[in-house]
């Protein structure tokens, strides 16, 4: 069996996440033959059962607010407390923190709120929170308008302003995570917000990859990122690219145009703008892709970073349609074989009509 | 639900990873509960159209050897190349690698074999092989004897020194995907070799966080690895243990005692020792936790290494049962949630009794 396209295997290298990836055609269908082969089933009907569905709030853990403010039973999006949280946010005092050199706990926990290169274990204090996207089971991120994407957007933002009132919390993860294969536990819609006290591996080696790209070049590589064959669709404020050494099938980067290092920047008018954009490409993979389980991540910048560090730092948001496996040679390596080329991805999406 | 052991969420960091992973029992079952849902299922007789089964010689890509050497059709281990390799072994010349600074491929390639950092896009040469670890269908590597499968990790030994002679392989990754969820796309019971021109991200960063801890010690982080509540069994030259921040849970780590920077080290009586203890580990989890997929890897140095990078640089070989999803959160962070604390992972796995 050839490639499809007659092509070598290449591996290229990613300047934002530092990490070679193997692109290998010849154990490819033809780009435009792949498809879910477990697409995400969507609900129709309202579920007797579902927490997060209208007048289920009962069953809810906690709310932290909702959208609008005073929406009372009539809310279109709702902020709570993850029921099975990963982290605690009742460990709040820093002093729970505490460093030691060996496995064995230390019985005199020596307060230590800003860990160093020794720290091995932290108490688990942090904030696990859901967004519920809407009241109504059978709709879908994707089915909202823009403007209502927008507000989702918005939540998150004003979540993360609440968040970084907290010295502790040093990083803000949000995620969304669409069919139980990539882990979704609940089926009505909703996204994820995880508040960490540490800045996480992946964050700092992308900071510390952006900031070697920009001492060599005196440029943010976002801000530089090739578009031309990548690009998907654009908007006034943001583009939608495959990028040039994407880790996985159909991996779509949205970026913002203008240089941004937090997402929590966002306005009102680049939240609906963005919400148009993101809307659009969840409709264009649900389509080309058989409705694929999908995570979606926000990468944005720690929260407390300095001012030498904002030249560099730029926020953007990765969608990930679940296609492949990921096995023994990416977990063990970090380096992802990835079957289809971004050119050949971005062509495909460019080219998928949105029938809505 | 409170936590099965009354336990709150910890972060730890792993000295050899530098990654941190957050416990999370407030998320889980009791350890001795977990087992997998879609447990591996083992084919009990020769499959008619399985091309590694014995006889069925001529349907694979081409032999590289076979064990014992001269056993003609009555071999034991057959390594053959990959009939759907990633990389391509014909593009041997390293003139076919060729630096670029942007997305758009130079007409010009400029030959680099020693890749810098400014390099974006190298020609995909590599090998991907294959190694059959039994004629028999039915036969999965933990049914075979301490010494058979010392000689499918000698067969690994031999295939990494061949490879080691090409100047343009800088790292051998040797794995194993058991079932089909796990990446295995043969149920033939094999493992598999890809040998890279690059040094992948999580290996530099292993050594990278290695290095750290030596220059901060004195002492190798793998040979001061903490085990007491750790260990599982041991061995005459090796021990098993979950590491004391496991990303996935029921992780277990097989460490060569006496330190040792590269796996092809391994000679043939230690070879047996690690077989009967590798076997051992497979059998305890498979029967712990309902044969689920596995993962698992040798953890090696690059080849090319200098001296100065010898004294911190520790193989070992890590299996990963798939019991959890990898989803949103530790896509984006690189921080993985694991709901078994391992002390407890540990107790269970010591307590397996093995019937065989």
């Amino acid at each position: 069996m050839g490639s499809p396209q007659g092509r070598i295997p290449e591996l290229r290298k990613d300047s934002v996440t530092n990490r070679w990836v193997i692109f290998s055609p010849a154990r490819a269908k033809r780009p435009s033959d792949f498809k879910s082969k477990s697409p995400t089933t969507t609900q129709t009907q309202q579920q007797q059962d579902c927490p997060f569905c209208l007048g289920h709030e009962h069953q809810c853990a906690p709310e932290i607010f909702r959208v609008p403010p005073s929406s009372g039973p009539h809310w279109k999006i709702r902020v709570i407390e993850n029921l099975y949280p990963a982290l605690s946010r009742t460990l709040a005092d820093p002093s729970a923190q505490y460093p030691i050199l060996n496995p064995n706990p230390n019985p005199n926990p020596n307060p230590n709120p800003n860990p160093g290169s020794g720290v091995k274990v932290l108490g688990g204090f942090g904030f696990h929170d859901v967004v519920i996207e809407t009241p109504v089971h059978s709709v879908q991120l994707s089915d909202l308008s823009p403007q209502e994407v927008g507000e989702v957007l918005l939540a998150y933002k004003k979540r993360i302003e609440q968040l970084s009132t907290h010295d502790s919390i040093k990083f803000v993860q949000v995620f969304k995570n669409h069919g139980a294969s990539a882990g979704a536990s609940m089926s009505h819609s909703h996204s994820q917000i995880i508040a960490l006290p540490v800045v996480p591996a992946n964050v700092s080696a992308r900071l510390d990859s952006m900031n070697g790209f920009f001492h060599e070049t005196g440029k943010c590589s976002i801000c530089e990122v090739g578009v031309e064959d990548l690009l998907i669709d654009e908007s006034t404020h943001f583009f939608a690219i495959v990028p040039f050494a994407a880790t996985f099938p159909f991996e779509i980067w949205i970026i913002p145009r203008h240089h941004s290092s937090h997402f929590h920047e966002l306005d009102g008018a680049k939240a609906v703008d963005l919400g148009g954009l993101l809307k659009l490409m969840l409709r264009k993979i649900s389509l080309q892709l058989n409705n694929p389980p999908f995570n979606f991540m926000i990468h944005t910048s720690p929260l407390r970073v300095t001012n030498s560090e904002l030249p560099y730092t730029h926020w953007f948001l990765q969608i990930i349609p679940q296609l492949t496996v990921v096995a023994g040679f990416e977990i063990g390596t970090g380096c992802h074989i990835n079957p289809v080329f971004p050119e050949d991805a971005a062509k495909v999406l460019r080219e998928v009509q949105n029938s809505e």
